[in-house]
Order: structure tokens, then sequence, then C-alpha cells
């Protein structure tokens, strides 16, 4: 008998996908170049030359068995060196190897955090706008799953609501910042008052509560942001961090678990991933590439063309009448649908104009819609006329 | 609070590990060239060179975004494609890419499979002896585990006690064939009798059961052994491939499930496996290693040296008075120990002669020790009068 729970589980489709196929089934009918796709949050520029060079470097000069050899569970402690010293030169911590788990991107990551500092039964905090696919990352862990709704005037915490539904029963609370779909970072008066909260609440439950702190999109920050390092605010912080954005490595998977050593039970929340990563068939990313973003540890890709567009379309948007809170990072912007309905704008907007944008229900912030403009400045500037035709045509 | 469950694991060794690592401890303060480590199964030869070059090319060639784009969470169209186009070729097979997932290594594709066709609390059949890694993928999902006890005369299927744990709460049947530790490849005859049992099984108990087929060492096959393709003989089989031992890519994590097109639900479980992959954090193998490895999905390493060295052992071995069962393939064997306690054993050649064996206690499978041989041969042929040694001091 196959597993009802997951033939259950492919009934169930993904806005973000049904957009996303929509747009590539258009390609096809009317030519690529007459879609205009702000779907999916795929890196747009190329790895740095550096990483290509250690990999071809490695594939002529080292002995294939061990180049291509057994990572460490935890990973190969080279690398887990050279995250933690990057990390320390770069945000005056002081982890070591022995608090750096290597993961397969931020998902796996993500996973193994919740499963260390929860049992089934205990609630997990999210904050509205958020990446769908923390539900499934939750839910198959055995935690509940407690949303609090989103501030829509900053996308900053919603403190209020916030504290209304912390109980004792929150044992980890997980945030995304830089923000997709929102492309907002958190200030450092937005993460001090948060690790003030769950402070206070840690004294008053008589038990910890971790923050898990989900940063794939920590080096694409624009100009004059603040944007503080998380763990640097809260000892029982786990950073769950992936290569995919900063070095547009999406498809290797490849990144990392940094439990801050000042966190209770730092190093047996590493040892504890190891242990999971056992049953869940995950074993380390590849040692290749594990070794090859560890050789451009402290590097991006140019990501530059991520802020000229966010600039670009800022202004025009908002000229044209959009409301947007300003992205300070990220490749998304999540300006409010013209009409209530974000699901009827954004499937109006791709049939009558091929103009494919994401409804903000998906990210559990309706009346909103995802711009992922990870993509050329010139397909972002003949989006612009259409954008322009979508608010009249709502008017 | 951090998770027991997960806490309590890190204190429980491996004794595979345990003796590992004291062969590494070894091997600091008497140098390498002094230990005899025949602990773990990391292949010594390299990777063909038509993998390292398909890698060199696309890295000089291919757009990196393409390259190291997404994969789609299946796998990488082309590269399911060339599997199951492989498959068939070689073992007249009518696979097509839709019954094929690409999984990180058979870790992954085990901890899959079984997910796909168990609900928790259903009954796991594993065979002793068996690699113990299939404790934690097993439990790791909620199903339960029964075991077989060996037949230690032939290491194929001890028929009479299966038969005898049979119930109707046994949804999948774990087989592994080349097997890990015995070396044994399970014969047509034992696959044919195999499959009755369960398609009699199917009719009694009313519902499907699985055969969950664990075939890394498909590959390295001895001379004159008759090596049945598994999933050729029975519907409702699930193949898990790894590419680990074939090529000697470990590291590198890569694997597939092959669902035979003949089982119900194929294309739903390939299906259920993506979603399952969402929530594991898994999310598909790295792009580029998908890539090489259909490159060269018709080829192996020089696998000829686990032979020579296995003729080796098996002779002189057998010829000093050890008993032992000749593996068809793989590159362990799983002599009996010479005296009934195995870790004392073991232990005893460890710590006297700095010659280090895995007692098969680990396997389920006591009064046996698992060599393996995956290294050269001046390794195995100086380590011979130790073996002789060892079993002269237990006389």
């Amino acid at each position: 008998m196959i597993s009802k729970k997951y033939a259950d589980m492919t009934t169930k489709g993904s806005i973000i996908r049904e957009f996303a196929q929509y747009a590539s089934k258009r390609a096809l009918e009317v030519g690529a170049e007459n879609v205009h796709n702000f779907t999916i949050g795929n890196p747009s520029v190329p790895v740095c030359d550096a990483f290509t060079k250690e990999l071809q470097r490695m594939l002529a000069e080292e002995e294939p068995v061990a180049l291509h050899g057994y990572s460490p569970t935890l990973g190969i402690e080279s690398v887990r060196e050279a995250v933690a010293d990057s990390l320390n030169r770069r945000f005056g911590m002081n982890y070591t190897a022995a608090d750096i788990f290597m993961t397969s991107g931020a998902a796996g990551a993500i996973a193994h955090a919740i499963r260390c500092v929860t049992e089934p039964g205990n609630e997990v905090l999210i904050f509205a706008p958020y990446f769908p696919e923390y539900i499934p990352y939750i839910d198959g862990t055995g935690a509940a799953i407690k949303i609090v709704p989103a501030d829509t005037a900053s996308f900053q915490i919603n403190f209020e609501a916030f504290e209304e539904i912390m109980n004792p029963n929150v044992h980890a609370v997980m945030i995304n910042s830089p923000n997709n779909p929102s492309g907002i970072v958190y200030s450092t008066a937005t993460i001090k008052r948060l690790a003030a909260i769950l402070e206070e609440k840690q004294k008053e439950y008589g038990h910890d509560i971790y923050i898990i702190s989900d940063e794939p999109y920590r080096e694409i920050i624009f100009e004059g942001t603040d944007s503080p390092f998380i763990s640097a605010f809260y000892d029982n912080t786990i950073c769950c961090y992936s290569f995919s954005k900063s070095l547009s490595l999406p498809g290797e998977r490849i990144g990392y678990i940094a439990v801050n050593p000042a966190c209770k039970d730092a190093e047996l929340i590493v040892l504890m991933c190891g242990q999971i990563s056992r049953f869940t068939g995950h074993n380390c990313p590849p040692s290749m590439i594990q070794l090859g973003v560890a050789k451009v540890i402290d590097m991006t890709s140019d990501l530059s063309i991520y802020e000229k567009n966010k600039n670009i379309l800022y202004q025009e948007l908002t000229g044209m009448g959009y409301e947007c809170v300003e992205p300070g990072g990220t490749f998304y912007m999540f300006p409010k649908t013209p009409i209530a309905d974000a699901n009827e704008f954004c499937r109006m907007t791709a049939h009558e104009l091929d103009l494919i944008l994401v409804p903000g229900d998906s990210f559990a912030c309706p009346g909103h819609m995802r711009l992922a403009y990870c993509t050329t400045t010139e397909r972002v500037e003949r989006a612009l006329p259409l954008f322009e035709k979508a608010i009249k045509m709502c008017r």
C-alpha cells in the first residue's frame, strides 16, 4: 500500500508553480522574448570565475579517489573551518568548525534545525509573508505551525500580533531576512526587540526558544540598508545559509548551519544534525562542491544587477501608482495589487498581457504580488509598459 | 529544548566507526603503512576519465547560470531518460523517465522508497546480514523493523525463517544483493522463490508488498556469478541505486530510484518521492553531478582489482583454516571468526596485530567479521601473514 499522506501531497499544486508553468507554456506558444516572467527566484548572474577555476584545478590536479571520496557526516573539516573563519571575520563572531554543519542548501539546513530544537507537537512560529516551503519543512518534523500575520506597512515584525500568539508551547521562531517575498531586511531595532521578547519569554516559560534564521539572501543587500547579523543579537540562534543566491549555485545544493557558540548545547546540536541526516538519507552535500565554495568563501557573484533592477522597478511602479514597501535586499519586491484579489489580478496580467507574477496568497499575505526581478535590466524595462497597462485596467 | 530523540542518538556509537577510528589513530601513531585497515567500504580506484573530462568540458563550455541552475524536483529530464534507457538496454526492461527519481545516493533512495510504500507502524522486513544504516533509514520513517536471521551456510535468503516471520503487517521487504557485508549475490533461484512467496502473500493479505532493492554493488560482480536484475522478477520492485561504488563517487552523493513500470502506481510513487524530498530538505542531487553521470551512464571505474583481491584473500584465508562463503561480488567478504566472539577476535587483531576488521554483530550476524578489500593488492598481500598469526593465536 502506498502512503496516503504523500500520495495526497502530489495532488496539491503550488500556486507559484502554476504561474511558472503557465509562463513556460506561453514561452513555447509566443516565444520566450514575449513572455514577461517574474515568477521564479533563480539567480541570473554567473558564479564568480574563481569557483569555476577552483573546480577545474581540482579536476586536473587532485587525486580522484580523494576528491570524490566520502565527506565526514558533518562536512569536510577544512570547509567547516573556512565557514567559521569567514563568519568571524565578517561579523565579529567566534564560531569554530565544531559549530558548523554542512547542508544541502538552506532547505536541508532548516529541516535539520527544526528537528534539533523541537519535539513533535511543539509549535514553530513563522512570520507572514513567508516562503511557502516552510510549511512542508515544519510539517514533516511533526511540529505545529503558528503564523504571525504581516505588518504590511513595513514588513518588519508585527510585534503586537507576535506577543499575542507567543505561548509556552513555542520552541522555535523562524525568521527570514532579507525576506522572500517582501525584499525587506529586518532592522537592528527589529532584531533587538525580537531578541528582548524571546529572552523574557525564555525566562517566563522556563525553556529555551530558538531563532531559526533562514539567510540565503544575506549577501544581497542594497545601499543604505541596515542589515544586522542576526546571530550576534540572540544566543540561541541557528543560522541557516545557502550559497544558492550569493554564488548563483542553486542546483549544486550547498549551504550550512552555523549554531551560535553562545547557544546552549551548540556542539551537541551540530552532532544531532549528523544523526538526523542519517535517516533522511541526506548525508552531506557533495564533496567537490564543499571544497569549491570553501575556496571562494568571502566572494559572491556580481550581484549589482539586482539592485539596479530594484531601483528601476521601485521608482517606475510607485510612479504608476502601485503601493510598495521599498526592498532593502534580495531580488524580490512585494507590491500591493491594484485590486484586493491578488489571484484575480495575477491571472488577468498573465492572460491579457503575458506579464506573469505570483499572487501573495501563497506567502500568507493576500492583496500583494511577488515580483522576482533576477533577470536582465532590458527585460525589466520592456515589462514596464505592461505594469502601466495592468494598473490602468483596474481603474 | 533540544530534541531528546536526536540528542540520545549522538551517544550511541557505531562499532564500524569505533574500529575505523582506531585504525586512524594507529595510523598517526605507527604510520599508515603499518596499519592493516579493512574497515571502510570506500572505493579505491579512480572514476573513469570520461566523467572527469565531461565535468571539465561543462565547466569550460556551458553557461554557468544554466549549468548550476535548479534541477527539477524529480531530477533533470535528460538524466532520468539516460538512466531509463541504460536500464532498458542492459536488462531488457521498459522504464521511461517518468519511472526514475534522482537521489543523493542509495541512502536517499532507500529513505524515500520506504516512506512511499509504508504507513507508520507497518513492518519492513530486512535480511541479516544487513548494512547497519538500514536501522535509522527505517526507524526515521516510523515503520517497524523485522529482521530475518541469516542463512550462514550460503548467505542466500533463509526462507524458512522468512516465511515464519511474514505477516499481514509487512508492506515492504528490503534486500541488498550483491550484499554488504557478505559479498554474496542472490541467485536467480533465490529471487524467483522470493518473488513467488511475495506474490502469494500479496493475494493472501489483500495488499501490495514492495521489494525495496538496494543495489549499490550491482556492477561489482565476479566471474561466473549468477546475478539476476531483481526488478525483472517482481512487479512491485523499487530499485535503489548509487553511483558511489560503480564510479567511485561516494562523496558526490548521486543515485536514483527506478520504479518498475509494471509496479502498481509507478508514476505516482515517483511523484511522491518529489513531495518527500521537500520536507527532508533533500531537493535533488547536484545538477552538475547528475549531468556528469548521465554522460558515462554505461561505464564504470576499472573494478577488476576487487576481484583480484577477493581471489587472493579467499584462497589464502580458507587455506589458513578460515571458513568463508565465497563472495560473488562487492568488495567485502564475511568469514567466520576463529572464536565465537567476533568482538573479542576483532579487538585482539586490532590491538595485537594492527589488523583492523569489523565484527559481524553490527550486521546482525555474530561470529563473523567483515573485510573491506577495496585497497591495493600489495596491502592485501602484506596483511596475509597477520591473518595467519591471528588464527594461530586462537588455537
